[in-house]
């Protein structure tokens, strides 16, 4: 047992992009990472073995507001954490439950203790506080959790942005006070990480990262970007609270987002990613794929029999046609819904491995900015 | 290229039961088999490599119905037809479509000539006669393929029903001289089994059983049965068409059904058989298992951690729990739905397998009257 560590690796010389290896308890991650979305306990629409190999995933994330809403602590804590309960080898993340209380719950009411909500299930009333949500991330068992804090919505006016801020600081120092006296439940050691808040202002994202840096976490985290705001002011502020960050620690920055979003933050420093887009717009009939940005509800692939992605290495994008995919969703088979799901994600993982390799290759940047115009385009 | 050919094996002395190796030109079948259902190009929720790998499933079967409405003719025969359209490199039965004419379709009519009828999907207008509905499962690629035939509901009288069975049997005839007239499509060889109606009438299932053996087809398929006349009724008229129909012969009882009602059919002589059962129930948390029924959303299942089923050989049986399983299930993930489909086809492939192997050692009828109590049982 012992703490996440990150081992520098490589280092682009024309961007801020690197290569390392963080170690947990249950294993490596090589990054950059892009970490799949298992909301409720499960990545949606694919087993564990299809994300161990057909995606080839080294993390997943959780989210704590759903897994405490159901199965609910109980379940989890007789189950032996969520590895257990879902049989998951690998390293897992949770979030805090912030981001969902604010965006998905049926009311809330933020006060210095923490937030009053409803569950958007069954209405009923529950209390997240910083405290609390250290409780419940130590009893799902993650390897990496996430400290509590508030993201405001975009916009918000440079006053509430700062107050929010100072709330979220707060918190942080009751989060990494309890989690100091509190310990790792299951035989292998969690991490705290702190998230950097501070909306569009430059000021308060500075203030915000050296608050954080201060804490020297084993990691950490940028909060509150895309959440509205322009592109190039989701890469203004990254790039800003990269550079205020600590560098031998990993950057993780939350809910980012389309793969040029993920090349472009790659290259300002950023290290770990997650999103829902991949899964949900699979869903949807959105494919991400080697050769940029494919519709598949669209007649063009009606006799397309050629293979849904021959440039990755997985086992079901080389095995089902555009056609026979198409004829899926068209006919709203769920099987659609799982083979889109595993194209996108095996994609996404993939492009981090690219991403890295050409870090290693020394030509990181030039590849980027051949890469993004493709993986845009729509065939 | 071949066309199908049936090698007896071994018989059970107690009981009508036998095994033996159907070869097709995509290779062989133990029986008795069971034939998971893949309506539409695809097994509900499941991929090809879960069919292979976890179910073990050595042929499915598709519906014509549903394959010439979506994706259409014309898709499947660019495709290569069905094995190339969904990549299953095994043998595919079709249904010649009669039967979801009857049940599906938005209206129908049936003429001497054929039904006219109504699409369930856009209420387009169709023909299905049986020189159609063979060329369809030509196109279809099917290993085998079935006869045209009129499936009455339950109860239908004495007169209604022999006027029924009559007109099958005219179809049955103009279906063996276009299947004679017509070519295999693919490279494989296609094998047409003729069906047996009648309803519930002793005269009627003996008169159909004589005309259809006259046939002298590679294998005869018994119909009209499980379409809600009372279970003991079912095992009467499956007894007197087995003794009815050739010996040397496979005998696919379509549609049939429970665990139980397999078992039993196995015992009068049936060797083949579908249904939608193992599917449609897992979807709606219903698991078959090899200590019995289980709902899964019954709150008992909360906090076991077992694995689903033990006594199977499947990957996916034994790697989840039923505390699991109830989670995904009660937060409706899609995975719950993969997850409780592969269990019930694998269960029930695994039940043939057994039941081939107690033919073999000699003691199926006292192994089924032992086991039937057991599946049966709700725990």
């Amino acid at each position: 047992m012992s703490s996440l560590t990150f081992r520098q690796q490589h280092s682009d010389k024309n961007s801020k992009a690197r290569t390392a290896i963080i170690t947990t308890d249950h294993g490596e991650i090589a990054t950059p990472v892009f970490m799949p979305v298992g909301t409720a306990g499960s990545v949606k629409a694919i087993t564990q073995q299809q994300l161990e190999n057909d995606i080839h995933a080294s993390i997943i994330l959780g989210n704590t507001y759903h897994l405490y809403l159901r199965p609910g602590l109980e379940i989890l804590k007789e189950a032996g954490g969520l590895h257990q309960f879902m049989n998951w080898k690998k390293p897992i993340l949770t979030d805090s439950g912030g981001y969902q209380v604010f965006s998905l719950a049926a009311s809330r009411k933020i006060k210095e203790d923490g937030v009053i909500f409803q569950s958007h299930i069954d209405g009923s009333k529950h209390l997240f506080s910083p405290e609390y949500v250290i409780d419940i991330q130590r009893l799902i068992g993650a390897d990496i959790i996430m400290a509590f804090d508030e993201c405001p919505p975009h916009p918000s006016d440079h006053k509430y942005t700062k107050k929010s801020m100072e709330l979220t600081h707060r918190w942080l120092d009751r989060c990494f006070t309890h989690f100091g006296h509190t310990e790792n439940k299951y035989g292998h050691t969690q991490n705290l990480f702190p998230i950097v808040q501070g909306g569009i202002y430059a000021d308060l994202r500075k203030q915000s990262c050296e608050y954080i840096a201060g804490k020297n976490a084993v990691g950490n985290a940028i909060g509150g970007l895309s959440v509205g705001e322009p592109e190039e002011m989701m890469y203004e502020f990254t790039a800003l609270c990269c550079d205020h960050l600590p560098e031998k620690k990993p950057r993780y920055l939350m809910g980012v987002g389309t793969p040029w979003n993920i090349l472009e933050c790659i290259s300002l420093g950023v290290d770990m990613f997650d999103c829902v887009m991949p899964t949900r717009n699979g869903r949807n009939a959105m494919l991400f794929t080697t050769k940029g940005v494919i519709n598949i509800d669209n007649k063009k692939w009606e006799k397309d029999f050629s293979p849904l992605d021959e440039g990755l290495d997985c086992a079901i994008s080389n095995y089902y046609s555009k056609s026979y995919l198409r004829h899926l969703m068209k006919s709203r088979e769920l099987l659609g819904l799982t083979i889109a799901s595993i194209q996108n994600l095996a994609f996404y993982v993939w492009l981090m491995k690219q991403a890295k390799e050409h870090i290693i290759a020394g030509d990181f940047n030039n590849w980027k900015n051949e890469m993004i115009p493709i993986l845009k385009q729509k065939v």
